[in-house]
């Protein structure tokens, strides 16, 4: 990689990070927390329902910004942590081969993700968990649904930017897309 | 996503990049051209040899940040393009879902790849070459090696910040690691 | 692996070929023909057309059996080639890791996929075609589909044991389903 | 698929075992048991110690065939159960899309796998197993590895058939083979 520079580490204030999502891709990770059986199969999918200051229902996937020297695998589990509570024990992927990348651009339609904020990159995985999920902080309630709930028009409506169809990349990825 | 902010998209000076360094991580591509013979088997592998002006010899994977507001499959196609010249004709892959997720870390023995100029996140492809590539800008040559050769100590002692592990990864990707 | 048996090639007569079915799982290999432009988006598929003795209609995916002591990837280059014609050139993918497994059951319901006649596990690869396609044997015709045509409930109920499944989860794969 | 065949489900005698296996690839699982970090970072790799009839010692990976009727995550969850005892609490992946497919060819040489009994294709998994193993039948014991001692040449020339270099494929997927 090109020339050598100095750097200092250091973190984002808001009026920085304002800054560099206006200049440069922001690296992203995204979580579908799943439940499954004893064979590995998914039978539950699980969603954060979240209330708009406006009122309006969505229902989303963990998702969450990858800090200045933090590997991604721990950027998953804080991000699990944060949203399902401290005892969702979430069996973050062995390997770190997403099951597909996730380019949320500002302009509408150059993908099929769309972030009005800032061009975000996001690494998406598949995450098993087996304790007991309790939402904080901005997310009012998980909500589990089945992988054909997930799929439904009624659920996928609900979501917003482009994560319906990444919820539905998910499911064809497990194999439980009809 | 949490907040909505007003953006302006723009490029990055240099000083500004050196800023972003310190602060996120940054978005790479990078590629290992491949020559597959016609049922796809990988025959050989490209590397760049770069000189560096202390005279020392290195190779190294086509390689290169992802510009704001550009897709993964530009990004690879312009470096691509950049490092092999113009008629290399790469085939880009049809999914996005890299082989594997290189994170080089500023500071050394995190993970096996190291930047010490920043904490970059590498998506990395294989990208079967099937023109005449010509090499440009800062590469001096492009050498094919066999897969053999590519993981021998000779080649790898030649690579930098862990690129030599990724080649690895590539080769155990398309079953020609021995 | 268990015991040494003496084995002597062979190849199936008919006769074998149903006991076989009838006993063990048959390994299939399925290939998804598309077209990409040049950053490796697709931007079409190809489905062929098989016309039933009872005038049934219905659309295919390119598939067949692994023989004995032939490669994966070469199964594929002559499925490839008795379905699509000499001049395709198709890219078998380089790396043997299929995109999914698709186990069709004699069993309806116990996978989404379905073979009557046999246990069939499948191995799913995504194959770039750049040449001209000529299909022969039984196959009417390849029509080339847009991704969101291939998804549309037309095309899908065209599409049997399944392989309407495996459409769409080759088009999640490539990040082309919405 | 081609004609459609009256088929009677059933299981292979000895014979029959022996006469498939001259005549058609036969579909196998494997997997590579790993102890993983709570951030999915895999710290050991779990090998089988066998000791044959002449006292040579060997190391292998968990392994099986499909039967008929049988799905693959099923084959995976019995021949864990059998290779790891009833305790290991494997974790099957949640989708089937294998890190490699492995070739066993009869003739040494096709492929980096062989097997001189047969031309066996397994679909290989990474799985994490959190619980007591304590093998059973013909296995004498398990051994944990780190990632660094199973890539050794020790452990590698103690491997069979290819399977060291499986285990290597299996390294590189999970970012631990350097």
């Amino acid at each position: 990689m090109e020339d050598v520079l100095e750097t200092t580490p250091g973190w984002l204030s808001r009026d920085e990070l304002e800054q560099a999502r206006a200049q440069m891709p922001i690296l992203y990770v995204e979580a579908v927390p799943v439940r499954v059986d004893e064979s590995g199969e998914v039978t539950g999918i699980g969603l954060l329902l979240r209330i708009a200051s406006d009122g309006t229902v969505s229902r989303a996937l963990v998702s969450g910004r990858v800090l200045h020297h933090e590997r991604v695998r721990d950027a998953l589990v804080r991000h699990l942590e944060k949203d399902l509570g401290p005892v969702a024990l979430p069996r973050v992927p062995a390997s770190p081969q997403p099951f597909t990348v996730a380019e949320y651009f500002p302009t509408p339609g150059v993908t099929p993700y769309h972030d009005p904020r800032q061009h975000a990159v996001a690494l998406a995985y598949i995450v098993p968990v087996s304790g007991d999920c309790r939402p904080r902080q901005d997310a009012l309630d998980l909500v589990w649904f089945t992988p054909e709930e997930a799929a439904s028009p009624l659920v996928q409506q609900e979501m917003q930017g482009g994560q319906g169809v990444l919820l539905k990349q998910a499911l064809a990825h497990v194999g439980r897309l009809l």
